[in-house]
């Protein structure tokens, strides 16, 4: 009993997500599997509503995670604000530095957490799980971009840096592919051919990389007709990290 | 005098955009001019702020044009609904038929307005212009659709159609490519190599095509991690454009 109460007074604080939080939530049943099966070590706590259809399955899995487990359908409610949420995933925010040896994805300032939760999805479907945002950015570890990524966010190293130059002198080596609309090198496979890493760097949605960023490594464009201004930024990065892991 | 107060009426007469209008808008500058630009005909009218900074390059465009401009400031916040909305470009709601000999992009019931817009701005930046709708859609004429397409839209030939056979029945010719999680071949270059043009068959967002689409064509798939149940829609449409236009 003792116990059982104690449980209850630490959840009662769950407070709706704030920036300054470092805790976060994963909001829905999906992407608090993928918290699970990810990154377990993270997880302190799986909130549940009594009508979960897998509610089993999931209170076996936190089981064998060590993770405690929570049947409460006002909290749920409380915290997600939204009535087809049956999950949520509570975690502790923690970034994981970036490998030297693998791939890297460098998004400068990104401002949608839409978009970024996507790029994220879209970048571990093709393998490459080391992101670099430059800020300021849109929060990484707001709901709205946990759910974007649909938990993929949870397979992710992932670090923040306040500037590119501070990101490059912690991976100096990394050849450098910036892309920008006017680049020098059409986007093409088998680009990335030296002895190091490569790193795909993009910029923000409304005023993408700015010209400097031509002179670091082979800038890149992917060609397109005149009949728009630019391509959406998560398409954009979906083609260049499908031709890159691909090709 | 008469002029200008007849004018005012027929504006005044615009109302925030509904489903059944037989016309829609162009909220902002941007889309304003592509549609001016690419089908001036069938524009109806121009309404712009008076603190516009270009509104005089619009005015002369809209004169070149034969659209009717007008400055109102009342009528532009009551549309758009948004402060940061300077012009609004009202039109006339058109399908073109889709080419024949030309590739076409099929739609399979989209089901979010910002998504398809992007999608038909992807496609018109690598000079795809024929997109076919299956219906149940997203509305492709709501101001939302038009906004996310960056007035990519007006450079389109567009068809609903009220099944696949129906689109089928019209253009039985073309090479179909769906693409499905399971699809049996992977993207590549060179798939479309038959004398017919080739058709890029896309699902919605929520359950992609179902398998009978399998049986149609070449049923393509994207390789991706097990780190993610799916692509995003948008990002999927844009690689295959990307590979089928590119390469």
């Amino acid at each position: 009993m003792y116990k059982e109460s104690d449980s209850t007074e630490v959840t009662a604080r769950l407070k709706p997500y704030k920036k300054e939080s470092d805790y976060s939530y994963a909001l829905g049943a999906f992407p608090t599997f993928e918290l699970l099966k990810a990154q377990p070590e993270i997880a302190l706590r799986v909130l549940c509503r009594s009508d979960f259809t897998e509610r089993h399955k999931l209170e076996k899995l936190c089981a064998a995670c060590q993770v405690p487990f929570e049947l409460n359908d006002k909290l749920v409610a409380r915290i997600s604000n939204k009535g087809n949420c049956y999950v949520i995933g509570v975690f502790k925010k923690r970034e994981r530095p970036l490998r030297k040896e693998d791939p890297h994805l460098i998004l400068v300032n990104p401002g949608n957490m839409g978009n970024l939760g996507t790029i994220i999805r879209t970048a571990v479907g093709f393998g490459l799980n080391d992101l670099g945002i430059i800020l300021p950015s849109a929060d990484i570890f707001d709901p709205k971009t946990i759910r974007a990524s649909m938990g993929a966010i949870f397979r992710l190293s992932f670090q923040a840096y306040s500037s590119f130059g501070e990101y490059r002198r912690q991976h100096p080596r990394h050849q450098l592919f910036p892309f920008i609309t006017e680049g020098s090198t059409r986007l093409a496979p088998g680009l990335a051919s030296g002895p190091y890493p490569y790193a795909l760097v993009f910029g923000n949605e409304a005023t993408g990389l700015d010209k400097s960023y031509g002179q670091q490594g082979i800038s890149v464009s992917i060609p397109q007709t005149t009949g728009i201004d630019s391509l959406n930024l998560t398409v954009a990065v979906g083609i260049g990290l499908y031709v890159f892991t691909k090709w």
